[in-house]
This record gives C-alpha cells, sequence and structure tokens, in this order.
C-alpha cells in the first residue's frame, strides 16, 4: 500500500505549520494514510494508522468504564420520530442536522426514521420499561457507536464530520448527588485517557448555559487548544437532571415506597480527538503519532549495498523479531527505495521512532535510532535494544505530551480589559482569553458577536480566582473566571 | 434492574422448546434481559448480557484476523446511489432492502443516501485510489459496524433483523490463487470462534450459485441447525474473483510491469449468532449462555435466616472475592428475595453456575455449585473454590458444544430417494437432509418449491461422498453432496 501513497508523499508538506495551519492541516490529511476522503461529504475513510488509534482509545476507556461499574449495551441506529420529538430542547437542537430515512427500497416509509445524531430518545424509551425500583439503580450504560450529524457546510477532516465516532454514556441514578458525583469520575477517566494515550491536555470546565447540550441542566467539556490559536471541543459530560426522565417516563419507587423521576447523565469522546491529535503533535514533516496510540511504534530501515544485503537484512530480521515482543515494529526492507527515501516517507506517516542499521552498526552492535518527535539520534546498543526502545517511545511520550501542554498554557492569557481580550482573541496567533465574566448571556453573546469568540468553558481549577474581578465585558462584578476563544 | 423484569420472570417460560419452538423463543427473549424491542420494527436493544456475549466474539475474531494480519479501517455508514450501482449484480440483490436517505434537516438531498447494507461499494471506490502496484498487495482489511438490510416482514429478534452487528472482512489480491487461501483460513478462524466462544458446531460448505452473495463468484458458509429442525446461515466468506475489481477500477502493476485487475474476497460474522447460541443452548427454564461470553459466570445465592445472615453474608463475600479474580462472578445479595426466587430468576437468566452457601456449608468448608446447562448439584471445598469453579465452567463449556454437535448430527440424514428427502425436511423434527446433487439451479429449484427446503450448503467434507451418487431430485449423476433443510 505505501509505494503509491508513498510516491505523491515523496513532494511532501510543503506548508508550514505555523504560517498556513489550514493548508497543513488539509495536506497532512491527503499526504499520509491516515483517513481518506470519500464520495460523502463531510464521511471519512479511516485508514489502518487512523482507526488503530480509535481503537486504542476505545479500548483503553472502555476498560475504564468496566472498573467504574458502566455497562455496554447496544441500540437502534434509526430513530422514528415521534421519539426525537418527546424532548422539546432536544429536538429543538438536533431537528435541522437530522439525517432522514423515508423510504426502504421501493416503499415510503409510514414515519420518518432519524439517522441517530445521539440515542438518547431511544435509549430512555427502554429505560422506563426497565426501571422500576430504586433496587434498579444506578443504571450505568454506554454505547460505542457512530452517529451522524449533518451540520457544517465545510466539514474539516475529523474536526468537523458529519459523521464521527464516539461512546455515548447513558446514566440513571436514584437521586441528585449520586448524578453529581459521576461527574469528576467520568472527565478523570477522559483525561487520564487523552493524556497517557494521545498525550492530549485539556481544560476541564462547566459550559455556560448558552452552549450546553440540548437537553442538559448542565454541561461539562474538556477543551483543546489547536496550534492555529482555536479552541475546541474534546470530550463532554451533561447533567440531565430530571428532564428526560420527565419527558419520558423514567420514574421509581424509591426506598419510602414513593414514585420519583430519576437523575441522569450522558457523556461522549468522539473521533475528532483524532483531529485534534493530528493537529497538535504534527509538524512540518507530516503527522506525529503518540507512541502508545502508533500502529507501527518503530520502523527498521536497513541500510545496505549490493554487496552487503544479506548480512545488512539478516541482522534488521533479527533484530525485528527481538523487538515484536515488546513493540508494534515494522522492518521495510523493500529495495526498490532507497534509505533516504524511506526515512522521508515514515517521517510523513508520523511512526515514532524509527531505527537505522548497517555493516558499520552490526559491526558495533548497535542500531541508530531517531526519535519522530525531535529528529535527535541516539545510539542503543542491541543487546538492550528492546528496554531501550521502550524506554525511548516513553520518553517521546512524555515530550510530546509537555510539549503540547506547554503550548495550551503559553497561549492562555489572563486578561482584565475587553481591550485585551480583543487583543488576545483576534490576534493572528489566536488562544485563550481568561477572565472575569458576570455570568449574563447579553455580555457573552456581545461578546462573540463582535469578536467571534465564545466562552469554551469556565476552567474548574480557575473558578477559586473570581471572587474580586469584574466582568471583561459589562464591568459588574464576576461570577466566574471564563475562557473565551475562537472555536471550531 | 433485576427486580422489575425478574418479577415478570417469576412465571417464567411456559412454553417448551420441544413442542413450540416458536413461542419458548418469543418467550425467552421477553422474559429474560439480554435484549429487548424498541419501537423501531426488527432493530433491538442489546442489553448488558446481549452486548457483553457480542463484544466478547468480537474481540476474539479480531484477535484472531489481527493475528492473521488482517487491519481493522472504518467506512462511512450511508453510500450514495450512484456508487451502489456500479455492480449490477450487487445492486439487484440489495436494492430492494435499502434504507434511503432523502433530506438532511429540512434540505432535500441533491443525490439519495443509502444506509450501508454492506460496504463494497464505498470501500472500493477507495481501495481504486490506494492500489497502484503489486506491491500495495494483499490489502487485508476489515470493518466492525452495523448494517440495515429492510427485509423480513415478520422480523425474529436476532435471528432475523433489519438491523445487525457485523464484521465485514475485504481483503485485495494480486493472484487468484492467495485469494482462494485465505478461505480456508478466514472459515477457520469462524469455526474456532463458534467452537471455543459461543459452543456452537458448523457445517461449513459452499453455497449453490442461487445462493451466493450478490455479486460474488463463489459463497461459502458455516450452516447451523435450529432446535426447531430448520437451518440458518453462520458466517460466510465470498471469493468475488474480479467482479468488483473491475466495476471500480481496482487495478494494479503487476511484476511484469503489466496492468492487472485484483482479485478480492468479503467474509462476515454477524449477530444473529446470539439468536443461534439461544436457540440452540436454551431449555424451558430459560437461557443457557456458554461460560466464556457470558458477563456473569458464576452467581453467588447466600442462605440464610435472621440469625446467621451476617456470617452467611460475610462468607459470601468473601467466597465472591476469592472468585473475583478468575472468574466473572456476582453476589446476590438481596434481602427482598428469597433463595429459591433467585435460583429460579438466575437460571431463567442463562448464568452458567449457581453457587449455593449456608451456615451448614461453611462449617463444613464447602459450597454447592448448581450447573445450569445439566442442573447438576456438586460440593466444591472452599480451599480449592478458584480452581473447582474453573474447571466446572470448562466442563459446562465441553459439553454444551458437545450436546449440540449431536443434535447437528443425529438430525443430518443421508437420502437416496426424493421421498427420503421429503420425509426428513418436511418432517415435524426436521433437519438436514444430505443428498447427491447433480448441480442443476432447475433440481434446486423444484426441490425448493416442492419441499420448502433450499440448499443450505455442500459440505466441504462429505464431498468425497459425490462419486457414484445420483441426483436426489432427477436421478443424474451427482456431482456434489448438498445438504437441503428448510432455512431461516
Amino acid at each position: 500500500m505505501a509505494e503509491s501513497k508513498a510516491e505523491e508523499g515523496r513532494k511532501g508538506i510543503t506548508a508550514r505549520k505555523s504560517e498556513n495551519f489550514s493548508e497543513w492541516y488539509t495536506q497532512v490529511i491527503e499526504k499520509t494514510e491516515f483517513v481518506d476522503y470519500t464520495p460523502v461529504s463531510g464521511g471519512l475513510a479511516f485508514r489502518p494508522d487512523g482507526y488503530f488509534v480509535w481503537e486504542t482509545v476505545q479500548r483503553a476507556t472502555d476498560a475504564l468504564f468496566k472498573k467504574a461499574g458502566i455497562l455496554n449495551v447496544y441500540f437502534p441506529m434509526l430513530i422514528p420520530e415521534h421519539l426525537l420529538e418527546k424532548e422539546k430542547e432536544h429536538v429543538r437542537g438536533f431537528a435541522p442536522e437530522v439525517a432522514w430515512v423515508t423510504h426502504a427500497g421501493k416503499s415510503k416509509l409510514e414515519e420518518r426514521l432519524a439517522v441517530r445524531p445521539t440515542s438518547e430518545t431511544i435509549m430512555y424509551e427502554s429505560f422506563a420499561k426497565w426501571i422500576r425500583s430504586w433496587r434498579d439503580l444506578p443504571l450505568r450504560t454506554n454505547q460505542w457507536n457512530s452517529v451522524i450529524r449533518w451540520e457544517f457546510k465545510h466539514p474539516t477532516p475529523l474536526l468537523r464530520s458529519r459523521e464521527f465516532m464516539w461512546n455515548e454514556g447513558h446514566t440513571v441514578f436514584a437521586t441528585r448527588e449520586e448524578a453529581e458525583a459521576e461527574r469528576d469520575q467520568i472527565l478523570g477517566i477522559y483525561e487520564k485517557v487523552l493524556k497517557e494515550y494521545m498525550a492530549l491536555p485539556g481544560i476541564a470546565g462547566r459550559k455556560t448555559d448558552s452552549e450546553k447540550f440540548a437537553g442538559a441542566e448542565a454541561s461539562y467539556s474538556i477543551e483543546h487548544l489547536i496550534p492555529d490559536g482555536w479552541a475546541i471541543q474534546g470530550p463532554d459530560f451533561h447533567s440531565d437532571g430530571q428532564n428526560f426522565s420527565k419527558a419520558f417516563g423514567i420514574e421509581f419507587i424509591n426506598k419510602e415506597g414513593k414514585k420519583e423521576f430519576a437523575y441522569q447523565n450522558t457523556f461522549a469522546l468522539t473521533t475528532r480527538e483524532l483531529g485534534v491529535m493530528i493537529a497538535v503533535h504534527g509538524d512540518d514533516r507530516g503527522l506525529v503519532i503518540p507512541p502508545r496510540v502508533a500502529r507501527i511504534q518503530a520502523v527498521i530501515v536497513p541500510i545496505y549495498t549490493g554487496e552487503n544485503r544479506e548480512l545488512v537484512l539478516r541482522a534488521a530480521k533479527s533484530l525485528a523479531e527481538t523487538l515484536s515482543r515488546s513493540v508494534r515494529v515494522h522492518l521495510d526492507d523493500r529495495d526498490a527505495y532507497s534509505p533516504g527515501w524511506k526515512f522521508h516517507n515514515w517521517e510523513l506517516m508520523g511512526v515514532p521512532l524509527r531505527m537505522e542499521i548497517g555493516e558499520r552498526d552490526i559491526k558495533a552492535e548497535r542500531v541508530v535510532a531517531v526519535r519522530r518527535d525531535t529528529l535527535e539520534k541516539r545510539e542503543v546498543k542491541l543487546k538492550d535494544v528492546a528496554e531501550g526502545v521502550g524506554a525511548i517511545l516513553d520518553e517521546i511520550h512524555e515530550n510530546l505530551y509537555r510539549r503540547a501542554k506547554r503550548f495550551m498554557e503559553e497561549n492562555t492569557h489572563e486578561v482584565k480589559t475587553y481591550a485585551e481580550l480583543k487583543k488576545v482573541v483576534e490576534g493572528r496567533s489566536g488562544g485563550i482569553a481568561q477572565a472575569g465574566w458576570c455570568g449574563s448571556a447579553e455580555c457573552e453573546a456581545k461578546a462573540k458577536e463582535e469578536t467571534g469568540a465564545k466562552i469554551t468553558n469556565m476552567p474548574f481549577d480557575a473558578q477559586g480566582r473570581a471572587r474580586g474581578r469584574k466582568c471583561v465585558v459589562c464591568g459588574a462584578s464576576a461570577k466566574f473566571i471564563a475562557n473565551f476563544a475562537r472555536s471550531y
């Protein structure tokens, strides 16, 4: 598969990430083998390298969900129109972007079916049947699937897609307290997976009322900052209170024998994270895939001539075998390509570590390891190669995370005045303006209209600093510290 | 969650599997917590117990695919109409059952989009771009997703669903030989997973031309026999030859520098297997879930009075903790239900092993283990309990498989005459009539029209016996040994 794409790839990425992020991102998508466009606008093909990332993130998240006691389920992808209409805010939020199935074969359906944009309505109809007593609670479920939201006039691969894969967690509790206690657990799981697998930092906080999920009482998110200075929402968590339980009749007999509506939450992590990962870690040579989610963690490039080909390939194969016990390794033994061409190709594809081995290395009982993140070269003794490579992969992971976190921190600016806010969010390099906010929808709307920046969220760890601050828009006393940024 | 459903479950299954299979199956679906009906006709909710089976089967299959070098990918669920029409046989086969998306929000789409009934057409459009040279081959991909086929006027949960989950393998090779060699590998993987996880035997063989997949050159299947005497198709494998590569332009430059069309295969395993599993293993008390796919493998039911409650519960908890290291165990410590009620409930839900522990058992340092498959009771010493339970679970698995295999063999009848064939397939207990067949579509159609039985497949392991046999329909010389049965 490598040749054809790689031939184009030879040309390499010509845009510079720091100068023209959008063109750079497009080229990375087009010239690598991570995802691909399809004839469906806003619908992507996830190629093996791309799907591997998702699969790994999914399994890691799923294992933590299971440990927390959340059970996987699966509900139909087509939802009858009358169900979608049961919760008013919810349908208002989603109706404009629903893909409608109207016909089956040649027959017109009696009722239109929505391709799920999210599954509250179909799931809660069942929950209402399953739940009768406090003994049936909590009911903590999750499903892994894909959804369609026909939004975005101009989709961007992964970052703004019309179909995306995700987890949708749907949980039901007997009390508000239990429901609320779930929030930190779930956001903690998401933060852990983002950090430990994708090397992605994020800012956890509460969404404003105008940005919350359709049907929720309160929404929470982890927000990312993309290198173009725009923010993008990562995983989210919604406290639905009794909104859906009232609409769908999810009642239970409590310990006192009385009927009560249940409390619900939902939460999600989507394939949008793959776009964030590309955007945050990639560089002017192409993709940089964090080691723990890379399908190929180390590629071996043997360096030989016509004369020592057998000798070098034998050593390279033996190295591949040794490493394969602990690392996802690939030996690129294609004769048709030069080592230089291969170096370039695997850098473009984002493989975390390249191992070069030639006759001189064999004699010196070593291999040359080249890190994708820093391009730094290091000699590793063959006798310690498995340990050595493992350690370097960990270093790469740590470095990617640290670098991304520093970028986020350096581009988060505490601002006191509206002028400062404008300067940050309208500036060429963008970023986050952190400021006091009175909590009014008017101030939020004014800032958005005038600067293009919305409130991404109100970071949990900044709220302690709200006291004594003024609203950056109206100057009234601040209730919250809010992050303003232009956002995808 | 247990209480409400369990209360209904108290009534238990009233139909007898051997007398009225169809009513029995319906009751099992309705009275257990495996899957549930939804307001979408033919669309099921997979509850935790049901989804766990699928998830386990999926992971086992996926691990074997990965070992074989197959890579996971993901393609969009909506397929533009013009793509679906590219291969004529294919579109003829699927068009009548396609769910069509015609609108997004309030706007009519310019082109209708099919909710994927299968993904050949969208995938092969990409494959044609990705593949250029023999070096890009083989390309062996797979995706896990769900598909919609609006068939069946009267859907049956799991066995005849309009939405089902599956794997769809799509592979591309440079030569016919390589493509054909994949068949035994894949069917071998499916047989292994069915046997080792779901305790399900099957009959592997080739489908007739009239039963093959729309667009394939040849189809192969693993067929099951349901206790009502009807056959049902399990996993399948299709040799597509160059049919799709010609329709989609999947060409490559071979080693000699010439352009050639590639050879392709597809293969699938679906959630229909969950229905087969229920049908084959279940009994008059309800579900019987094979241990390796059971979400709860062993349930502990403590037996106590008001006086020794603490003592017994303490021992039960300690037992649960010991077992939890090696077994998926659940302690049912609900005070509101009697032990008898709990026995009944967990039998209905199909939990493979029940562990009873009371004061006398504690004193004797033992626990009573009751197998779901045979209802046999056995005392297990507490000091060996982890080993003991592991061994019993293995025995249950082996017994379920052996029993299912014996049933299949006892109901496969070698027949020489058309009268014998009719007697078997039209008989009350049904089954498979194995007979010589001349290979003509006329004889196949005649048998189907007159007896309701189709040729499920031509078993690989029976073809050696074709020589010298006559066609059971026309009496001409037999080319194949074929299995005739009424089939779902």
